[in-house]
């Protein structure tokens, strides 16, 4: 069958109105059962239940019936990326979010510090979380007397236990298995080449990993490493390619700055919430771009804690600045998140997560409140989260008609 | 695109919950021209909609708009297997239904003993539903005699007029036409092979049918035999494999047994409508399955007899046991049909089926009673059945995060 995220880009208009994404990691959720409510129902809201009932509305599926997103396809499907077709490992993005510049053939992975005891098996996987300064420090340990001849290898600090790792030559193969169990008081796992092409890969990781057990061995508690999420980098078609869009990200965590940098878009990083996205949004709304990816985060992190009140408030604040973004008068402002995260749960889930578009284009439906049960009755329907492109590109008057 | 059944196989646990489907056979209706309502909506049911009412509600269609399903594609699709590219001859079900233990390469095929008159044109398609004793005495006769060289043929009853036959030997070929022409005053068809390969299977075929007029003419009312349903058996992966899944048919008729056979799950026989099922359901809850697959045929016997008051009856009997599901605290049970009947029209229908999905992971809609309209406005949405193993999954915990 025909995909239509390629009916679009042969559509797209390199002119027409500037779309603003605000994506709310996580909003989507379940009821609470002691009080028989989602969080979005829960939440004071005026000002998101005011848009909504100005908007069209609706659910996003965003990968599959049944299936839990992770962070990196759930903005993918956003971005009118098929997100079965772009299953990218998180050592990517982990790169590009800090700004790494990755080149083709490039394998990446993404690590953790971790302790282990004397037998070498694992005692905590994030080895207490230590500081960005103490990951820092020991990068630079790793670094020392790394030598895997002409492969050149990359070791940078992401924050608190967190870091990547890059190899860069001829010939490398990424389709490796992660070496972190996921589970303790088991040893790392190897790194297993899945495919041919990837052995010598996965021996010098093998030796990046022995490197790292010798160099660390006197630490504490960070004496181990971690690899996941190992993958070769081959760029795709970016936003600006495939719908004429010049896109800016405005985040503050690095992971969804790294997914705006593989679709092609600019970064620019924010601190304090709503608070600085809008006023970040309000210092670039007129330099050229007509795209706006804003992230937040703090919905999510509340759902992950299973802390219900946190995600009502975080809710809360989102609500404060509605105003302040509808003040720029965007075409088209899109209210979403990339998957839920319901607090009842206290994980990521794969229950569809509303969705309103705002935009003279729209056609209103009878939806006045922002809420997953709310917006089923809604004009968009229930639909895949990848057609949120389309339709956004639609609203902002960027695509051709088809057909004659 | 990528087939969402195949990203769930890639995402199955082996722990998690259990699964209870109830299929209500043919359940879906369309309104009675002289009540103005459904079945499901006349029926009094207080357990049903109370179900619905803490549920997440929808409508699953089934193999696709306007495609009214057979048992068989009906099944396959609320098992998580997409009903177009598993289009299984019910010959199969038939042989699988009575435990026949089909060999990979066999041709099944389903009989009717019928009557003919002396020119040989059909005069009942059902030799006026002969009894199953009939039916075993004749199938003895027609065993005798029958050699059909190196290839092994087996005769079967399996009840009242209905029977069915298979063919084991090497390069036997399954492209064959049905012998039953549907009507009555016409010959019986010839067998024709649709491709090379069965051209000599269906010359066997036309010696069996010769053999059986030459044996059953001096029989009354069963004189002859129709063929239909002819198909060359090729197991298919079962939902053990796919989806990590130890299944428990509770059945009283061998179709349904037999699509469970097909599909790896063990069989339990069951008698005497909702209480045989809810018995033996209690009997096995902890029995180390955990996909439970509970077929009521009830429902969809009054529709085929365009009977509302019969169909709303059999709804009635499902209600009073719902309760003795619920004791045994599933953690998913699923309640919907593998199509629809509507009594007002007397045979199977496209419109879609009526689902609900209760589990303490489920989102809880607006939904307060389980019938066709009602569904329209639930969280699940309408969407295609096969959706329906995804979901029952991702609810019982039973399939991992995609992608990082």
């Amino acid at each position: 069958m025909s995909d239509i995220t390629k009916i679009w880009e042969s559509l797209a208009l390199d002119h027409g109105g500037k779309i603003v994404y605000l994506v709310l990691d996580g909003i989507g959720g379940i009821q609470d059962p002691h009080r028989g409510v989602t969080e979005l129902q829960a939440a004071n809201k005026p000002h998101l239940d005011a848009l909504a009932k100005k908007s069209s509305c609706g659910l996003l599926d965003i990968v599959g019936a049944g299936v839990t997103p992770g962070s990196g396809p759930g903005h993918l499907a956003l971005f009118g990326y098929q997100p079965l077709e772009y299953n990218i490992g998180r050592g990517i993005f982990s790169a590009l979010g800090i700004d790494f510049k990755l080149r083709e053939g490039d394998v990446a992975a993404r690590f953790n510090f971790c302790s282990v005891d004397k037998g070498g098996n694992i005692t905590d996987r994030r080895a207490g979380r230590i500081s960005t300064d103490v990951n820092e420090k020991l990068c630079e340990k790793l670094r020392i007397g790394l030598n895997l001849g002409d492969v050149k290898v990359f070791i940078q600090t992401e924050s608190e236990h967190r870091g990547f790792l890059a190899l860069r030559g001829t010939g490398l193969g990424g389709e490796i298995t992660d070496t972190d169990p996921g589970e303790l008081h088991v040893k790392p796992l190897e790194p297993k080449a899945l495919n041919e092409n990837s052995k010598r890969t996965a021996e010098l990781l093998t030796q990046v990993i022995k490197h790292a057990a010798e160099v660390l061995k006197e630490e504490h508690p960070a004496n181990m490493i971690l690899l996941r999420g190992i993958e070769k980098y081959h760029p795709v078609r970016g936003l600006k390619e495939r719908f004429l869009l010049d896109g800016l990200c405005i985040a503050e965590y690095p992971m969804y700055k790294g997914v705006s940098r593989f679709l092609g878009m600019d970064v620019r990083s924010s601190t304090g919430g709503m608070q600085g996205i809008v006023k970040n949004l309000k210092e670039t709304f007129n330099d050229g771009h007509n795209f706006y990816f804003l992230h937040f985060k703090n919905t999510d992190k509340a759902g992950e804690d299973g802390d219900f009140e946190k995600k009502i408030k975080a809710i809360e604040e989102v609500d404060k600045y509605i105003r302040g973004i509808m003040e720029l008068n965007p075409d088209v402002l899109v209210v979403t998140g990339d998957h839920s995260t319901p607090s009842a749960m206290g994980v990521h889930s794969w229950h569809p997560v509303p969705v309103l578009i705002h935009s003279k284009n729209a056609r209103i439906d009878r939806v006045d409140r922002f809420d997953e049960i709310s917006c089923i009755y809604g004009a968009l329907g229930q639909r895949p989260a990848v057609d949120l492109m389309g339709l956004s590109l639609a609203h902002a008057g960027r695509l051709k008609k088809f057909g004659a």
